[in-house]
């Protein structure tokens, strides 16, 4: 038994804004393909600035800030993540591969690897997320550079989209940060 | 580029309810403590599931099942994950200690260690998440045996408690699995 206390949140050593516009983020990016509760894109937003990732891409007919019901549940990370908005996720795939990341889809699909399979040489990184009912799907998946998978032990076939998205983000920064 | 495409339910290997009820779950349980949102609750029983832990406590005036604020978020997980109910999450912890569990919260606080640095000695866990604004509480934390904290770079406070316990769940799951 130890000796624990809550923290306050000024305890909590997070970046003010300003210090946040110049910090250096994980060189991580995620793309969200039509995620259509905006509750899940808020959550992902809140997501995305915990765990201090580059950018949020959003594309196809995810809905995009601002929209009341994203900012009650991204509680204010939808303004301090930076994000940017393409229509055609094979655009914004062929541009994060013109900026040189590697481009990993999200999913259960044949060929794809353990999510925890990630090497430091994987960054920087794309994480494609898809919707609800229909995932990413195979043309997306297609132009990916490798699909990543969060191997599941139960009786259903999938997490809910925030939670898988935050289980891959923060297993993507634990590896980057600590070498795997 | 691979060649990737997204499996259909049957190919997926999931186990029929008949098979799950026998499988051996992670020796992981998940305690709810006065969790304010059926949402998180739902797809708290949709982690659990997917991750494949032994059950959920839900204490406090956590709402339980059957709920169809609930059941519409949990998808089926209601029915396939043990759980039980404890109001008073003392004693709950209590029972868990007298199983030979080690009881930990997931909280921001003084003294807690990364969430990352869990041993395989270190199961049988319990692992407390608390409620959505005031977390887990300092009369609460201060029986856990050790506190685990995600650690969060960017200008908030706190994660979505659905998503934070999803990413712990996992996160446990991994180094049971590969011994960290």
């Amino acid at each position: 038994m130890g000796s624990f206390r809550q923290l306050e949140g000024h305890e909590m050593g997070r970046l003010s804004l300003a210090d946040h516009a110049g910090s250096q983020r994980h060189p991580i990016t995620l793309v969200l393909y039509n995620i259509r509760s905006m509750w899940n894109v808020g959550a992902m937003f809140r997501s995305a600035d915990a765990a201090g990732i580059e950018k949020i891409v959003i594309t196809g007919y995810t809905a995009r800030p601002p929209r009341k019901e994203i900012d009650k549940v991204a509680l204010g990370a939808q303004e301090t993540v930076c994000w940017e908005y393409c229509e055609d996720p094979v655009e914004a795939v062929d541009r994060l591969k013109g900026e040189g990341k590697r481009v990993f889809g999200l999913e259960i699909a044949e060929n794809s690897r353990p999510y925890t399979a990630l090497k430091p040489g994987d960054f920087p990184a794309a994480l494609i997320v898809g919707n609800e009912v229909d995932g990413i799907g195979d043309d997306l998946l297609a132009i990916c550079d490798d699909v990543l998978e969060i191997p599941q032990y139960g009786t259903k076939h999938s997490l809910n989209v925030a939670v898988a998205a935050g289980v891959a983000l923060f297993e993507c920064v634990r590896i980057f940060r600590t070498g795997g």
